[in-house]
């Protein structure tokens, strides 16, 4: 494939940023990928399993001369590191990033940076619950959305080169609103997240008392539980803390319905809740057809039939 | 393998008495099995498909000389079914059902079986989204646990002969005294699947406003959401309205729990949060290392990193 940016840098080196370095490398994407994480283990890690040909001690190191950065640190670290590299930046330059919140990423990470410079802020909605550089695989975006949020006024041949680098890597491109961004997200998977984890913790009280009977017999509906709430402990508190409107207009809407549909059980009312179930039967369906998953037996999890 | 029972009878003929059909056949497990199921198209279904070797269009006649009868109907039918075969049951038959609670089952059939018969009730944690007698398939049960819960004074015999007959299907089985199975299974099951109901259709009303996005943007957390809320009603439906006091109890601790989190949110309490998040992922490793689940990156469902 052709190669899309000269030289690109990516701050952070964890989940994301290695599968990024593993794609780009695999389809030829950039001529040179310099990484930087503030950690020295992890720079190692990441030079070793071929993440990135050369890393730098200091983020400022690191964008000097780079066509493309792309910060892939927690939400919150995106304030620090943008006062770090923004004088270091290359006239021209785009940047980017990969944070799963983006109004309150642009506020941090704007105003630090130079008017010589492209920002096309963007969200790759992808992830496993495993985090640090071993997790990285080139495959991680295939199929999946990235939505770039470009800020107004943005270079439109800025936007559509990031467009490129993403497609190439095998994702499906949308752009959207920041605000937007965040909403949708909110609905589709912050708030998702948050009630997983507030399960799974209430399980863990109930062990106590059960002697690991909650965890021998989870299967099904918590099992998909607790491998959301597997995920990355830093990501999320600075998604919470970053997406907090949003997140707390959605969790208003979800308790207003858990009480009803908590009042129907309490009353014994077998309609309500019926109709409620064929409903979300539907959504279901929907995301099928879309082609966002599996309608195999199990989830697609299920032992082979002629095993 | 051995066989087990001479006779069986399933009654009700959807996703669980067709793969236990299909599991009882292919490892000779018994020496006829009869169905019922209400519906005439299901009754031919399941016979097209070979779950079982004869239907009978009343659960009466399904049941006589039946040696092992096992009722797979919604805990919301199991009353009438047993009224129904009481009377038709044969001396010495063992009656079991796979309902998902457990007590109110118990209260309900108990008082319809004559003393000549043993009633070892039973629930085997297995399922897909997926009902009804085409969704069968015999692994259903592989590796997953049955739970007994034989009623006091129970003959253990005939105890011991089905849980032979499940261990011979591929399954777990623990014995468990019928409260505590409801109290277990509320919060491994019950609880996440109707939180799961309440997200999904939180996500239904916004999707009104923003354009299928919801459904397009779905992913992880929320696409886990969606499996979950995309199973039987009406099977979900009983499981509410007969474990009323478990759920609306662990409801209870779970918005508690949502509370606390959602005013860390608010009054942006980053350590509280990461300290939430850090604790859930230790259970999640729990269940990992009990075998119930793979570490694989993506829940075992990401793309095959040769591809």
């Amino acid at each position: 494939m052709t190669q899309i940016y000269d030289k690109v840098a990516l701050i952070g080196l964890g989940l994301i940023a290695g599968s990024m370095g593993l794609a780009m490398k695999k389809a030829g994407l950039a001529g040179t990928i310099v990484g930087h994480a503030k950690s020295e283990a992890t720079r190692t890690t990441a030079l070793q399993l071929g993440l990135v040909d050369t890393v730098c001690a200091t983020a400022a190191e690191a964008v000097a001369d780079a066509d493309l950065v792309v910060l892939c640190v927690p939400v919150g670290a995106m304030n620090t590191v943008a006062a770090e590299i923004g004088p270091a930046l290359k006239v021209g330059a785009t940047v980017s990033d990969v944070g799963s919140v983006k109004a309150r990423v642009i506020e941090m990470v704007q105003p630090h940076l130079p008017n010589t410079v492209h920002f096309v802020p963007a969200h790759p909605i992808a992830g496993t619950e495993n985090s640090g550089p071993n997790a990285g695989f080139a495959e991680l975006f295939m199929g999946k959305w990235t939505i770039l949020t470009p800020v107004p006024n943005a270079n439109e041949a800025a936007t559509e080169q990031l467009r490129q680098l993403w497609a190439a890597m095998g994702a499906k491109v949308d752009v959207m609103e920041p605000e937007r961004h965040d909403l949708v997200l909110s609905v589709t998977s912050h708030v998702p997240h948050l009630i997983a984890y507030t399960m799974v913790g209430v399980a863990d009280d109930l062990e106590r008392v059960t002697d690991k009977e909650v965890i021998e017999f989870s299967t099904g509906g918590f099992r998909d539980f607790t491998r959301i709430a597997a995920s990355d402990p830093t990501m999320w508190r600075d998604v919470f803390l970053n997406n907090k409107e949003a997140t707390l207009d959605i969790l208003g809407r979800f308790t207003e319905e858990l009480f009803d549909l908590q009042r129907a059980i309490r009353r014994g009312d077998g309609d309500q809740l019926f109709d409620h179930f064929t409903r979300t039967r539907a959504i279901r369906r929907g995301i099928v057809e879309a082609g966002h998953d599996t309608s195999a037996d199990d989830f697609g999890r299920a032992p082979k039939k002629d095993d």
